[in-house]
């Protein structure tokens, strides 16, 4: 785990990445590798030259923590990344391997042979080794299997049966933990025999001899008190706790509510089976928005920046098919009025404006709604309430904006009824974006689904084709 | 600060929201709150009901944690809130202010008198009323300054100095100090004498007699080591340190890659200045990518859900109107095709799934740039590889699709030159996309603006009019 050592001033956060980018490129070591087999012959001081420039680099490497090696070879395209990780300490590829992001890590796994995989997985933790099994093959993780003792086979087991937004999935197995009936001289006394404290222990966990959580001596608790007092006494009972079926995001709230550093984890008979510590919910916390802002633009799963045309395109595919889809219904409603458009051909060219708006203010509702949604801060019951805002808010907007634009409708072609049924149109639209904003992830989330997913595509496809509908519907009644 | 005391099981997150709702609504004390002036004779009985449950209420708020007061404030509406809000013991109202979000924090404050905020803010450490300050009157922040001692005021000042970004805006005062030249067993009895240890304590700073950072000494080590050592043997020297002017975004990368609980500031004379917590990190990234997910849809802030009307109009109006003016161009460009569409109205059907495509496909190429340029993957160099890719993507898209849209436009007309042009429209509409998608976001960073602002409206413009253009400029030269 990471040892406060290797850290460097923060200043080094960035500058790892470009100095490792310069001893790369000086030395054009990168075309040597590239062109490595077109020009074979190196004379004996080249040769030398590289390799005390490959001895550079490596010594840099080791001098880095792991997770700013992860950074250095996700921001370094594909070719200079395997150089780059075939430089590392190969005891130090299982740490870095659980350090990367998913897409990097399958580029470097699919580099490594199966014994290179074996070596750095078996220096993982059990709850590390869950984490990483999804991606390496599956000989590789049988024979890492065999490998384990009993318990941690147990914790492997344990851990790679929990679904990955669950508790499960983010608790390690590192707790210290003591008995009630001792003082805390006796626990000052067996902390000292530990080489190393895991890291987060802020908190030991008091259990009894079966293992049953009876409470949490925070260390800051075993620090202030006399030595002569028993665990029991001070030991906190009423403290939070969460099973390993809990969700992830259950526990990343209760870690932000109560600025927690960790918490023990205990299945349903209170046994002490694991605990979550605040870095892995961090890192959960960052990877759960990351991947929904990426969902917002509809992009399945973090791409790696430098991954193959043929990955990005397979990643992008289902939302703009999805997109095309309903941009062809929409066209289909625009076919429908052909007739209406052919007389009066500025409904062409007025009637993207009647559906971008609706699409633009929708897409404003149904995020505030997903938000509060997720944040907890909107209930069943609120239905009526927030329909009532998001209606005021989109007529206001319907008689601002839907009120300019028909101005602008009857100036620029000379018709006020042209001009009216613009304002009426854009307003109408702005009502239907509002229901449908509130209504969609209102009811999603009643079914159970994520408000959050395809929220964009749903909004758009009724504000396309409703704008469309009743701008063009309006123009056939009021004007032909 | 947070005690561990009040914090219940995780099942009960969401059941305090709900107890509360609850309560209110069992009893029609919100009804009662509402129409008190209605009817003024309330028998005894009547009135000694309702007290008695205003006392129950009362008992279950007093019972729950801060940041759960907090919550339930904000996810009820305005009148139920500060009928609540009233109910909340005074000595807590300074603390639950700075746990509420921004925008309910506002309507709290506003009920409140002069001395009760007064009151509130004087309860608070330096760091938490900057954090307040800018929400209270003027007055009021006189008052507390005031009666603050000179070193509380000097780091108030100093708070308030850092811009909301920064370190120093993150940072708390609560550090407990060690000099080096001391033994463990000193350092153990040092500690005994707190009533309490500042949260988040998982390493003490050693500093010399002027106060300048010699290094940290982590409590783990404190625990494991030799009571006769001295703090200077084991403590940390090459640790990770902050300065206040430092970005926050820094700070909360250091504190996810190097699994951080708190780490010193110092001034640039290496004097210890402050402390940063993950709490407060956790905090700041949950708030940034908040953000981040309401800016995308054009949301100036969080609002709060049960805001007024108006409110809410303001917070979106930037934005429609922003989108309003591209697509208003884009409309005009229409209108320049007119006599095309005149001739061929099938164009004014098929011309939105050439614009949408383009929108959509563009708005996925901006999000993967942002995202990799906000978690540093992206370096200037990597310009040309980026848009190669990016445009390779493109051009399958507008193949495959661009190809199915034609024969489908083929089909629905007649026309294979429809169809064709179509089909090109579409994949030089994508090309575009990319190169934008790229660009836009690659210049900002350059010139040192936010990528991520604005992204979606750029895209969308350049998308929508250069879509029609295209596509009805490809019609007019081909068709006509």
């Amino acid at each position: 785990m990471a040892e406060n050592d290797d850290i460097q001033h923060h200043d080094d956060l960035d500058s790892h990445l470009r100095e490792v980018q310069h001893l790369l490129a000086r030395h054009k070591l990168v075309e040597d590798l590239v062109h490595r087999q077109d020009m074979p012959k190196h004379d004996l001081v080249e040769s030398l030259v590289h390799k005390q420039h490959i001895n550079e680099l490596t010594h840099k490497l080791d001098s880095l923590h792991s997770a700013d090696v992860a950074h250095i070879l996700e921001a370094l395209p594909v070719s200079e990344r395997l150089f780059v990780w075939d430089l590392v300490k190969a005891e130090r590829d299982g740490e870095i391997l659980l350090e990367v992001s998913d897409a990097v890590r399958e580029s470097l796994i699919e580099s490594m042979d199966p014994a290179s995989l074996r070596a750095a997985a078996e220096q993982l933790d059990a709850d590390e080794l869950a984490d990483l099994a999804p991606d390496l093959p599956h000989e590789v993780m049988e024979a890492v299997y065999q490998g384990l003792d009993p318990e941690e086979r147990e914790q492997l087991r344990a851990a790679m049966s929990y679904p990955e937004d669950s508790v499960g999935a983010l608790m390690d197995f590192e707790m210290v933990t003591v008995r009630e009936d001792v003082t805390l001289e006796v626990v000052l006394r067996y902390l000292r025999r530990f080489d190393e404290l895991p890291d987060h222990t802020n908190q030991l966990f008091v259990v009894d001899r079966d293992e049953h959580l009876r409470g949490v001596l925070p260390i800051n608790r075993l620090l202030i008190n006399d030595p002569d007092i028993e665990v029991g006494e001070i030991m906190l009972t009423d403290t939070l706790t969460l099973e390993p079926s809990d969700e992830a995001e259950t526990a990343a709230q209760a870690f932000e509510r109560y600025d927690l550093v960790s918490a023990p984890v205990v299945d349903y008979h209170r046994k002490l089976v694991g605990r979550v510590t605040v870095a892995s919910v961090v890192d959960f916390i960052r990877e759960e928005t990351e991947n929904e802002l990426l969902s917002q633009a509809g992009l399945k799963e973090g791409e790696d920046i430098f991954a193959p045309v043929w990955d990005s395109v397979k990643n992008r595919w289902a939302w703009l098919a999805a997109n095309l889809v309903t941009a062809f219904i929409a066209s289909r409603v625009i076919g429908a009025f052909e007739g209406s458009i052919e007389k009066l051909v500025a409904l062409a060219a007025l009637m993207p404006i009647v559906a971008g708006i609706g699409g633009n203010s929708g897409n404003q509702t149904i995020t505030m709604i997903v938000r509060g949604i997720a944040m907890g801060h909107v209930q069943d019951d609120a239905l009526p309430r927030l329909l009532k805002k998001e209606m005021g808010v989109a007529l206001i907007n319907g008689i601002v904006w839907g009120g300019l634009l028909g101005v602008l409708a009857w100036i620029l072609y000379g018709s006020p009824k042209l001009g009216a049924v613009m304002s009426a149109a854009m307003t109408l639209n702005l009502l239907v974006a509002a229901f449908i904003g509130v209504m969609a992830p209102m009811i999603r989330n009643r079914l159970g689904q994520d408000p959050a997913v395809g929220s964009s595509v749903i909004i758009t496809a009724v504000t396309d084709s409703g704008g469309f509908f009743i701008f063009l519907g309006l123009a056939t009644i009021f004007l032909m």
